[in-house]
């Protein structure tokens, strides 16, 4: 995964300075995405000529994050930071390295030769570059990079320089390549041969467009135009003019346009932006957007609304937070609430899901539901699984969506399948959604991110509504999907008479659960002190069962991604079957023990660790003297145990409570340990390749 | 799998005591090889006449350890111990039950009738013992075991009362009978007819003979007696004449015969010993032994080597290994082929598994399959979901027994609910049973030990016969596992038009396995060296996808086991939900890498762990240069990385390659970890308590 930035200043005078900083904060605000190395692609030449300026394109790339970028820009002989410009199309790039290790030239803008005729950014992998890297080497082309994405430059040059029509367009070259190109991508090209025009494309990986204006629009749909494949002439005559009929805004000239990864970036620009679609190409050219795709299928809709963005730039900042994971977990008390807001009547104890309520008949027909995601989300699927279960009557799977794809799973049209993302984009996920659509089973989407692909491509949804989440490591959205989950469980069996205790019962849990969570966030210094003695060790043991099996699943996963310290969530049931064998007076093990139906075969667990010299650290109800008074007898004994005491709340809605202090314990951990909590190395926010 | 051990002595004057002591001994010695029943079969008759005394076969036989045989024995009554022979016979057999649950009836000697006139002990399975059943029963036999084996006694019996020839020998009639006979066998048998005189033949399992004599041998080769098959006459007519051109030891009266399953039983007696050929007949008679062949072919050695053994006790009973887990890792060519045999037929491609039969349309009809299990046998389960899922269509559910019961899971009464237990009797494993069966399921059991309370309270199942299982990290159990439930997809499959070409190509892979398994296995020394330089370490991942996820969990597991090494399988789709943040270049990083549908994908995983400095070590085919030329420039570049290149089989048997080496190299840590394999601290063989 990769952050795409791009600004084009159509008849806005900017300087390079002014420019380059655009293009730097806008790659800062995408830097969740990845941040092993950036790069930045502007018009050179420090002429007062623009054309002769415009002939020249510079690249500046630099390994690290975006700031190493920055202070390499400024360390540019060459670059005069004055010279300004009326019209200038700069691209910028923040890598999240899949092919080839973080290097300069490694990083994004690639080129196609030596004098950067073309140049592009690439969020994706190219499948099938290995092909294409072949003929084009063939073709007397050199490479330079390791990357899969260098292919896509050198076949524009090719594409050009074998162009049947000196007329054609920037938009019909790249459609010629994307035709070429396997895999996901999004994409965003510049060249010395279309001066002051900008071409991105999509597929199976985000791309949106920010437009900014002082006038107003002329429409807030822009069309597509389709390019007819019977006729073969045409494929290389979409000629400028051709393209003249589609223009926006309408005789203002003054206009700025932005590609990106996602809103966040753009967002401090204009709030209206267009999400693009698979396999459209955008192009400005003389400040004027089009939209191009090649064929019409039945059922596209031809044209592309703007949309007006509600977000504030603020949400998606710090706070008084020491990093965006610590403000993430610290927010849960609103963001479930918010996962709630106008779909839980505590009163009446009724759900409403906008998303599903023309669906909800068919969904009550069905014969299986399958839970469909990766990380963290797939932990939301178990931790919910048994309470889907309890009140469906259903058979409920849960998959991990790369294995659900591997397997080429069986999937039938009775089925009911769910695809739980974060961002919408995860790509796994989003190619097990098509395969699940393409066997007729209805789907529903369960994500945070309205617009995304996953929101769009399901049948039907419910967005958990948790707020942009920047750190890493999810957590926020953890608890906002298992909530979102629950509801849909209650939505579900709302007209069966004998579930109507449990439903009250689990709704009046809701309703408290947002005390519950300040409460278990009010032991934060006392989990601090907890990770002051554990995070030097190396690995480290979660077990529970039940309930808390996703928990364990949770817990490790944080510890994993942002301590480094290698952890692993047990399933207390299997511990006799080999991991007691880890177990000695040296490695940590946290076990989960609440006051539920799996209460006397927790207890045996912990007495079997103790039985092994282990030293427990316990998260246990508040109320349970028993566990307490084992672990305090430990404690006496030999130190180093523990009990994390939460509130009781309702059993199928403990996971939430139980997962907090392992979220905020991984957090003190990376912390003690030094590491940047919200940039875990190797890890980028959402995993939009497979 | 069972334990043959029998005892003559000639002319060496035994009490009766002594030579039951013996007997027991023996047994005990082969104890690993089965433990569910014993019986011995000695000469009866209290008198002082030899003649009377042979005339009389007493059989004693007990359920459990050969101790509990040892104590029936001495609560006999009319068993006079203290008798003395000059020349006697007796056998005695330790059994692991193939058919027929354990029971006095059903452990061996068999015998021919309730006059005992011939008895019989088998280790092996006669895969044709219902046709002969049926043959023996329209000849008016009763049979009165659940039996394989007992047909052979009433075969002898019936080759017996239908002789042609009056002075027909033991050894000619044996060979009569074994011509019948399909399957694997070792056979010792003992008659009334034939006082004094032994018999013994294998095809498939193993026997060898011992010889104890005070006097030189005349011959270090016992030379093979061929009888011509264009004879018919003298079919019959290998008289006991015949059999004297053949003296061994010559003109000496006292020597001791045993035969033995293996040498760790026969070892205190004697070093000098025989070890028989499939179909060679050996027959003790008047302290001569010879042996005869049907018939001689191209190639055939003419004679039988005396061997004298140089190994201590202690190493025979592992045989060259020095833990049972490494010598059960080295039987799995052998054991692969007895979960099969009398099943898979590779000239027709079909599978019959008689446990099964009475309900196949039941389960063809079912809604969905349910796996059920524990530890190494749920990943029995996780490694054949996608071919059980390919071949029946249907959904297919893999679930820890634990967390099975802790949801309370919906079971309809449509469902097939399989479960898999080596020892048939781990408790969260039958419960999930019971549970299951409550709720009208049908229930399958997938069992290595016949008269288990799983195969007793199952529907019906498949017995795996692995032969028994000391170490307590199971490996033959699990490929045999993994066989079966491959062997019941096939079946399942069986009418089904389209699935007749792959049902083809996996049948035809079965044939080859037990090759490719010798092939992983002759990588021993080379992942002993591997293991050298990994020992040291605290932790290791082991990462795959696809076939190979389940090969990932289990190679994980049995590290745990053994060497205590915090290991973890990852699924490879996984690796950039989070465990990717674990990757640097210090944490040892195990991927599997296999030629089928997720190479590419696996490919990618590679290159990220590589672009993140890891040096990883690959399993992967040894035809697939470009994986092993990756590694190859890593190890040149940073050392440390490396390629264990096992054959290429059919895709979704591969997995049965895959986690031999990790087997292997779970052994070599713990050996160089100086660990205890065979009894891993905290941990029992099998879990029957929850």
């Amino acid at each position: 995964m990769c952050g795409i930035f791009a600004y084009l200043n159509y008849h806005v005078p900017r300087t390079r300075r002014e420019i380059l900083e655009i293009l730097i904060r806008g790659l800062q605000r995408l830097e969740y995405r990845g941040y092993d190395s950036a790069g930045v692609g502007i018009d050179g030449g420090n002429t007062k000529d623009w054309e002769t300026n415009t002939k020249n394109i510079q690249l500046i790339k630099q390994t690290g994050k975006v700031k190493a970028l920055n202070e390499e820009i400024h360390k540019q002989q060459d670059v005069d930071l004055d010279v300004e410009f009326d019209v200038h199309y700069g691209i910028a790039h923040t890598r999240w390295a899949t092919h080839g290790a973080p290097s300069p030239l490694n990083s994004h803008p690639h080129r196609s030769d030596k004098t950067n005729e073309f140049i592009v950014i690439h969020n994706g992998i190219i499948t099938n570059y290995k092909d294409l890297k072949k003929f084009l080497e063939s073709k007397g082309y050199e490479f330079e990079s390791d990357t899969d994405t260098e292919t896509i430059p050198k076949l524009v040059k090719y594409m050009y320089d074998n162009r049947e029509n000196d007329d054609i367009s920037f938009a019909t070259l790249v459609e010629q390549v994307t035709q070429q190109l396997e895999g996901a991508f999004a994409l965003v090209f510049k060249s010395v041969h279309y001066p002051g025009e900008a071409v991105g494309t999509r597929r199976g990986s985000p791309l949106l467009m920010g437009v900014r204006s002082d006038h107003k629009l002329s429409t807030d749909h822009i069309p597509v135009l389709y390019r007819s494949t019977k006729d073969k002439k045409s494929c290389g005559a979409l000629s400028r003019t051709a393209q003249d009929t589609c223009l926006f805004p309408v005789d203002e000239k003054a206009v700025e346009y932005y590609f990106a990864s996602d809103a966040s970036a753009v967002i401090e620009h204009t709030n209206r932006v267009i999400y693009l679609e698979d396999d459209d190409v955008a192009a400005v050219s003389e400040g004027r957007l089009s939209i191009h795709r090649i064929k019409r299928r039945a059922g596209d809709y031809p044209a592309r609304a703007i949309q007006t963005l509600q977000m504030e730039l603020q949400q998606i900042m710090k706070g008084n937070f020491d990093a965006f994971m610590q403000k993430e977990i610290f927010e849960q008390p609103e963001s479930v609430v918010n996962t709630m807001r106008g779909r839980v009547n505590f009163d009446d104890n009724t759900v409403i899901l906008g998303g599903l309520k023309d669906h909800i008949k068919e969904i009550q027909r069905c014969r299986r539901l399958i839970l469909i995601a990766c990380g963290t989300s797939y932990h939301a699927g178990v931790a919910t699984r048994q309470v889907l279960e309890e009140l469906t009557e259903l058979p409920v799977m849960v998959e991990l969506a790369s294995d659900f794809l591997d397997r080429n799973t069986p999937v039938f049209r009775d089925d009911v399948c769910f695809f739980i993302s974060q961002s919408g984009e995860t790509a796994d996920s989003l190619m097990a959604l098509r395969y699940c659509k393409e066997r007729g089973a209805l789907t529903v989407g369960i994500t945070n991110t309205v617009g995304s692909s996953i929101s769009r491509e399901t049948d039907c949804g419910v967005h958990i509504n948790a707020g942009p989440e920047i750190g890493v490591a999810s957590t926020k959205a953890y608890t906002s999907q298992f909530v979102a989950l629950i509801m849909f469980a209650l939505l579900i069996s709302e007209d069966r008479i004998s579930m109507q205790g449990r439903r009250r019962e689990i709704i009046q849990g809701l309703k408290v659960l947002p005390d519950l969570i300040k409460e278990v966030l009010s032991l934060d210094s006392e989990i601090n002190n907890l990770a002051k003695e554990l995070y030097q060790q190396k690995s480290v043991l979660i077990m529970g069962r039940g309930y808390h099996y996703a928990t364990c699943l949770e817990g490790a996963l944080k510890i994993k991604e942002i301590t480094y310290m290698h952890s692993e969530g047990i399933l207390a049931g299997e511990l006799k079957h080999g991991p007691l064998a880890l177990v000695d007076d040296l490695m940590p093990v946290i076990m989960i023990i609440m006051r539920d139906h799996t209460y006397t075969k927790c207890q045996n667990a912990l007495q079997q660790v103790v039985a092994r010299q282990g030293r427990p650290i316990v998260i246990c109800d508040k109320e349970d003297f028993e566990t307490i008074k084992t672990i305090n007898i430990i404690n006496n004994h030999k130190g180093l145990s523990h009990c994390i005491k939460v509130p009781h709340g309702v059993d199928c809605l403990q996971g939430i409570l139980s997962v907090i202090p392992l979220q905020l314990l991984s957090f003190h951990l990376a912390v003690l340990r030094g590491f940047d909590v919200d940039c875990p190395r190797n890890l980028a926010k959402s995993v939009t390749v497979e």
